[in-house]
């Protein structure tokens, strides 16, 4: 029996560098920008402050999942962030296992919408 | 303009004492048992611990998500775990923001298919 098996619910492929919560939110703005961000509007769009902004985005790039890419917005230079092509494969894994954790639970709770404490015929 | 505007990808209603990980397992394990389940079970089917498993229904505990329920197998006393109706409530709130996240991510994936750092026409 393999391990998925024997404890369907451990979720073993929930990578936790990934699964924390602002970090969740940083892949999932920079897997739709394939040419990077730059650092005030990641900010914006994850309700950041620049210490978390920061913090969160050296985990990231230390796993190898982003990268920080140095480029020009017309004749000016600016430094974006952008997911890795390992990045990018990572997260979508891992989206799949999100998906059947999604799925599970909105099926068990189908299948058991008896309010918690009421007893069930056996 | 609504901080979820602001940011869209901040997503606040992912309520830390359920997104972790092992607490993730045990909200589903147990939404699909309304009965309660035994200990032994709950650690058999999320692949814990004794020592996490304790660890992390003391916290769902503390936050009201569960209950320890005195109950009888057969003419076998016997506790069970079980969530509590605002348990029950708040994992489902919880669920609605997850399954966001998951569209969201996809449909960002979609939209842009090429791998990380291939120059994008603008």
């Amino acid at each position: 029996m393999s391990r998925a098996e024997a404890a369907p619910f451990a979720y073993e492929g929930l990578d936790r560098v990934i699964h924390e919560k602002a970090r969740l939110g940083l892949l999932t703005s920079l897997i739709a920008h394939p040419k990077g961000l730059a650092f005030g509007d990641l900010k914006q769009l994850c309700g950041l402050t620049d210490g978390n902004l920061s913090r969160h985005l050296q985990v990231l790039q230390e796993a190898g999942l982003v990268e920080i890419r140095k480029g020009y917005d017309g004749n000016r230079p600016q430094t974006t962030c952008g997911l890795t092509a390992a990045g990018r494969s990572r997260f979508l894994d891992y989206l799949a296992v999100l998906e059947r954790v999604v799925r599970d639970a909105a099926e068990a709770a189908e299948r058991a919408p008896e309010a918690a404490g009421r007893p069930q015929p056996a």
